[in-house]
């Protein structure tokens, strides 16, 4: 995950034999794609044309469905230029240069701590992104790397204009669902392709990728260009331990007993089945990364390297004169997460309180009115003028409810809860009365109309009057617990979050003193590129795992039921396709969520596949990179031709990427 | 948990100034009693009088129930001797002597190993256990101490004539329940009264434990005597890493998934509820069980002590040229469990199968005739001669099956089979063909008549061609992978169970001839007793727990909600109870599960509480004693005395046990 201005060319050329020059990092850079909202893309022909993953475009796809065609489930291709179909919110951003402004940040926050830093580094902040310019196309930002070792200021092109050409089949995008997902052998055609536009035309894009001829073997060289989410190589052992020893098996074991009561609940009914869907797929793909990460950090030999690199990088700080004040700081911070191990269940359920949209709107319509009585900066965050801006449209959002799975919901959370903080707690008492946790979700939502838009109108016209007369119950519960939820979560603040983020600067600092760039930054959603080689794996149960898999595979895995159903469109097109395509396959390459959409190129910068997902291992990536194990997983680029040409007969677009 | 014939006296008179005496060991060893099944008692009156937990006996208050009066819900009181019932299946052991039999046991087995040693060993032991005679009221058994170290020749008493003399409502009993279960603050009336019988009249028992009339206090000496089940105390570091990174994680996320499909079937009407009840309860059981094991070797102190006392051992063993053989076991037993880690769910999903009723009486349909042909030494051990004389009453038992939920648990064993061992796995093919986990479930439990009497008998009788011919989904299912499991046991027992067995008891027989007695030996589910003292302690959110709650506590926790719902007995007594008497109490004793029903009694051997739970860290007693958090639960002797007097006018029992 090195970034573009910093890349070890020299590295590799010493293991490969192939050293990257800067004109062709910077046409790959030019030619690489963020989308604000989580993934990566490319541009793979001159007149705009982007590749990136189904599942990174579906809410386009989703959006532009009628009654009549629902393009999720059936396909999208636009056969000429004219058919090509705006999404309705997409933004692509193409970076294109990196100035370095670590001294003008360090200037500016020189000698400050506490609010007055915060102060001082947001100002400097918004001057330098302001001073790019201001348009829709133009945007820069501020990213801090190393945890603020470097700040860097990034300049991206913009493009809102962005169009839909084409997207294959929900059940061939996502085959093999939930049992599949990160995990290997694939056989996914997670794909689609969107067009830029710039003034109503498809955008010029003199950088983009031409396809591979020849595809990959493996032993290839591979490069992901693209942007990874998020990383947290940097925890130290007290965090990682936290993360083992409590947030895993908590999380895990609630994400669990939900997703029964949901898979129960889906089963009573095809309305029961259509309202919890989202719920039920969010929870899994949540479930799945989280269980991916515990594995990481509970594989012993993982922590004792981790253990190990701690103590060499202690025994650095502490020769150190110039870091003496951070010498002690891994040991107060191990104090924070013995104290974070103690009060999270609390502020999950006093401070954040139940997961419900009805139970967040209650809340905005409650605090709105007396937060707006107060001067701006004494607000809480989400009740800032910057953030009132927005707070009509989310408040008055027409989503539909469902009482079924918001009494599940609410019943859930207040079992879990007696559980967890015990039945003697004040707050447990406070909430449930006399009423088991059934009783109690069953009358909260069968008394409520905050999921109508015009009472949620009304309440938030009549202000505090009106929220104070209101007898609705979802109102009246927020109002009952809010004085609690607000000292829970500045007690929060105060013990953990505060001096959590403080001490790991601080380290950080500390720690970038001493390695410098010989590693790269933990990941933060901005462009990097990453190396490695085409290879198989052996996984959890000792089994090798092949790096390529096929076509025949394919068709040989269809069951024709869920997940396993393929489109009539494959199962017409079967006959016509050649089995020993490869159709999926895994690289070493370092990746993490957010490089979705990602290209994979070969020596030359030429596609040899779309990157789609990880195994099971690339989850622990989060804490750091095994190379023995972690796979990037990806689409093979010959597999995209055969589809688009054969299945779909999408010709436009093979003649537009073809090689 | 010493044994009574090694019971450090000294040092208990080093800390406390007191010093049990022999006379006082012996007088509380023949005044406690085991049942068997897995629970402790005591004698409180010379006229056979036993004290023991509610839940200890509830099978019998179940039994004895009619279809007019559930004695479960209502409660039990015989007002007369002849009133007292004796209970279908109960059995009482008291401990009447220890003799040390390792220099038997040691010639016996000498120079012998693998079949030959086992063989040698079994036909010493039956050899030792007849010596004591042959009657109904005597039994001997063989106990292995600190894993084969010492080998001892328990003689016990044996009851089988009990009668049930008094039990209070279920739902004081278990006041809480769930939430509740391995909790503190506790508020229940957790006790029985049985008697023993001897030739049809009250037993004689002259040693039994008389009544504290001051109860106790805060920092006072408790010592429980009882028998504790069992511990894994000497599990080495590889061992306790296998619980912590692969055991623990995949129950805990399968039970809790379980859990949330149970509680959702539960709500779907009241034949669901019913026919789940035992099923949740016993799933919510063993899910905190393991949850709080799980905790203890979680956490970070806890290992790192383990690590450094292995670390001790090993350099203890390697410098003694006897134990020289034994010193690279350590890594060898680490090779193993790593083994056991890649094969433990192929090994569960394939050689075990499904959790059910219906497969398990399929199997031995199919299994028995095969079995019954060969030679009983070549047989697999269920089918031997010896278990083949009751396997006709398990087989025909009349167990009522629902297909409801015997479809829900097949449906979810193939679902995570799925997950676990990938859609790619032969054996997952195999079972499932083109089928989803719940259309697969569906046609297995629509397409059998196993759950029917007739049928299972037909079977038997039938043998071989019956089972060849029979279309039967079950018999047909069972069938189809009886070569996969056996070959798959038959691989787990070669590379895991085998050697780790054998590893464990090397590494054992160093440790004892490094530490001999120094420690207590591993739980047998054999008497002991511990000392401990009246303690509150800190619990997982930080808060201070106080040693002792009150009956006006309880009145205060009961809303009228299940499981805070107290019965018609106790509100109507309210005002007669004095509300400062203690109602439960914690003690710092270490014990187990097998220990409820446990006395506890003073320096006097009088009894000042019953204990019935442990809290939290209890459940880590399996692998370790935490001295400041881990506590015993107990009711205490007032609070039964008061209850009995108040709320029962039991007067007959107060009379008999009153100090």
């Amino acid at each position: 995950m090195w970034t573009f201005d910093a890349f070890p060319s020299a590295k590799v050329a010493a293991s490969y034999g192939f050293s990257p020059s800067k004109a062709w990092l910077d046409h790959l850079r030019e030619s690489t794609l963020r989308i604000a909202g989580g993934c990566s893309a490319s541009f793979v022909s001159p007149h705009g044309l982007v590749m990136t993953d189904h599942h990174c475009a579906v809410n386009c796809v989703d959006q532009l469905s009628t009654q009549q065609t629902n393009y999720v489930e059936s396909s999208f291709y636009a056969k000429t230029d004219a058919d090509e179909v705006a999404c309705p919110n997409f933004e692509l951003d193409r970076l294109d240069a990196i100035d370095d402004e670590t001294a003008a940040i360090t200037d500016a926050t020189k000698g400050k701590s506490g609010r007055s830093l915060i102060d001082a580094y947001n100002a400097k902040s918004a001057e330098l992104s302001a001073s790019c310019g201001k348009s829709e196309s133009i945007r820069c930002d501020v990213v801090p790397l190393y945890h603020g070792g470097v700040y860097k200021l990034y300049h991206y092109k913009r493009y809102t204009d962005v169009r839909l050409v084409f997207a294959p089949e929900y059940a061939v995008a996502q085959f093999g669902g939930d049992p599949d997902n990160f995990n290997y052998p694939r056989y996914d055609f997670d794909v689609t392709f969107l067009r830029a536009y710039d003034a109503g035309k498809p955008a010029d894009t003199p950088d983009y990728l031409r396809w591979s001829a020849a595809g990959s073997s493996a032993g290839d060289l591979a490069f992901v260009s693209g942007n990874p989410g998020s990383t947290d190589r940097e925890f130290t052992i007290s965090q990682l331990e936290y993360m083992r020893d409590y947030f895993y098996p908590q999380q895990l074991t609630q994400a669990s007993e939900l997703r029964g009561l949901l898979e129960q609940y889906q089963t009573e009914g095809p309305e029961q089945l259509r309202d919890t869907k989202q719920n039920l797929f969010f929870l899994e793909n949540r479930y799945k990364g989280n269980y991916g990460r515990n594995a990481m950090v509970l594989g012993p030999a993982f922590m004792a390297s981790k253990v190990a690199a701690e103590r060499a990088l202690r025994v650095q700080v502490a020769k150190r004169p110039d870091l003496a004040a951070a010498a002690g700081d891994w040991d107060k911070l191990a104090a924070v997460e013995q104290r974070k191990a103690q009060l999270a269940n609390r502020d999950s359920y006093i401070a954040d309180g139940p997961t419900s949209q009805l139970f967040a709107w209650a809340r905005q319509l409650v605090r709105y009115p007396v937060e707006k009585a107060k001067p701006d900066a004494e607000r809480l965050p989400a009740y800032s003028e910057a953030q009132l801006v927005t707070l009509p449209r989310r408040l008055f959002a027409a989503i539909p409810i469902y009482p079924g799975p918001q009494e599940l919901m609410f019943n859930f959370w207040a079992k879990k809860m007696r559980e967890d903080l015990g039945t003697d707690d004040p707050f447990v008492h406070q909430v449930l009365g006399s009423k088991t946790p059934a009783q109690w979700a069953h009358d909260l939502v069968a008394g409520t109309h905050v999921g109508d838009v015009a009472t949620r109108k009304a309440l938030f016209a009549g202000g505090l009057p009106a929220i104070d007369a209101s007898q609705d119950t979802m109102i009246r519960f927020v109002a009952s617990i809010d004085a609690q939820s607000r000292a829970m979560q500045k007690q929060y603040e105060d013990e953990v979050t505060a001096p959590e983020h403080a001490l790991s600067e601080s380290i950080a600092r500390a720690r970038f003193a001493v390695l410098g760039t010989s590693v790269y930054p933990d990941a933060t959603f901005t462009q990097r590129l990453s190396y490695g080689t085409v290879k198989g794996f052996i996984d959890q149960n000792g089994k090798s795992v092949e790096p390529y898999t096929t076509i025949g595979g394919l068709f040989a895995r269809a069951t024709g039921a869920e997940p396993y159903a393929l489109p009539q469109t494959w199962l017409d097109a079967q006959s016509a396709l050649d089995p020993n395509t490869p159709m999926n396959f895994v690289t070493t390459n370092d990746v993490v969520g957010g490089n979705s959409g990602s290209p994979v190129v070969d020596k030359d910068g030429n596609v040899i596949g779309l990157v789609f997902d990880g195994n099971i291992f690339s989850l622990g990536g989060t804490f750091g990179y095994q190379p023995d194990v972690n796979r990037t997983v990806a689409v093979y680029s010959r597999a995209l031709l055969a589809g688009l040409h054969t299945v779909y007969h999408a010709d436009r677009i093979v003649e537009e990427i073809s090689p």
